[in-house]
């Protein structure tokens, strides 16, 4: 049994990681863009079903809260590039227990448990 | 550089997570599950801006995925009680890394990083 419970209130650390990265796109956007630059053409063809607007706004969000950062070279036609702040590599063990709760799920759901 | 991605498909591993305990509070939910066994009304305690019924709905998802087990005692009045599954209790290093990104980013916010 644990007792000592995280009070859950807006300044809770959960839901500050939610509101950071929660949503359907933000963690799979970050995860593209771990450990390489990306422009925008790029990170739409590796996650193809978002819509180009979806992900501009999605990424709009991660640049405001420090995660992502957008370098634009100020050329005709524009060349952007998106990478992780060191804010945002610390997405990676995040993402890494995401991928293990899925596999250990999956794997309950096959032998039944 | 990290060349070896996952390929966002429908079936990615972290897109299963995103769907499993993705949203804004199915993570609070089995947050407040680990390790005790509550009821509908302390369960709304622990989360009070949830509203009774999204927290009823989220619940019912979370028993469909296997994830949440509901208990009723056939009693009248009702008595319901909800616990984590073997499979929930697998959210465990989710949130532990839930907590670990969000006190590094407020770390690195004050510290301006």
């Amino acid at each position: 049994m644990e007792n000592k419970k995280i009070y859950i209130t807006a300044r809770c650390p959960i839901r500050t990681t939610l509101e950071l990265v929660g949503g359907k796109w933000k963690l799979l956007i970050m995860h593209q863009l771990y450990g390489q630059t990306l422009r925008l053409n790029k990170l739409k063809a590796a996650i193809p079903d978002i819509s180009e607007k979806m992900l501009i706004q999605e990424l709009k969000v991660l640049v405001q809260s420090g995660l992502v950062h957008r370098k634009s070279y100020g050329e005709v036609p524009p060349r952007v590039e998106y990478s992780l702040t060191g804010k945002g590599e610390n997405v990676k063990p995040l993402i890494k227990e995401m991928v293990n709760f899925s596999r250990k799920y999956e794997e309950k759901s096959r032998v039944g448990g």
